[in-house]
């Protein structure tokens, strides 16, 4: 039996909000705190909290600085990141594939 | 803004383990523990901790039995879990078009 798909999905990149993160950070390239807040309708804190998880694993980088007088947290995907997103992204295809053509 | 597709995911579906659960289950229609166990590449105590959250969600049905002596439990989906699946599928079809979208 060869290895079913899922098997090979990174749950630091499988998981819900972490998936979006990288996938609104993919298409932004830089993207903001407060945005990333608002489009996967977290708190500060779970943000945060996956947000460190990611740097952790070298996915994204934090960048601190202002704009303005504000204060701002903007969040670069890594070509790590980047990579490992394609990989979660090949993995899904070939689960999906596998799903359909069980499909009667 | 339109809402992204990971805030629709549902993390009882999801999430790596019970997804694969979902789809062999699909993809066989009923399945015995011990095959899940080392098609998932699991615990027995890992494994039957992740069926509880389907069963109490409605998504699979647990069948204990005998073949022959030994005893036996057979995992079948539900049509509630067949769905729930497929909308997983439909979703993450989505994310995947966007995030290709925005690969240069």
């Amino acid at each position: 039996m060869t290895a079913h798909p899922v098997n090979g999905l990174d749950d630091v990149v499988h998981q819900r909000v972490r998936l979006g993160i990288l996938a609104i950070a993919h298409e932004a390239r830089r993207v903001e705190f407060g945005f990333l807040r608002t489009a996967l309708e977290l708190t500060a804190g779970n943000l945060g909290q996956h947000l460190s998880v990611l740097e952790r694993a070298g996915l994204v980088h934090i960048e601190k600085g202002y704009e303005g007088k504000r204060p701002r947290t903007w969040v670069n995907l890594t070509p790590t990141g980047d990579k490992a997103l394609q990989e979660e992204i090949a993995r899904l295809k070939r689960l999906i594939r596998q799903v359909e053509q069980a499909t009667p």
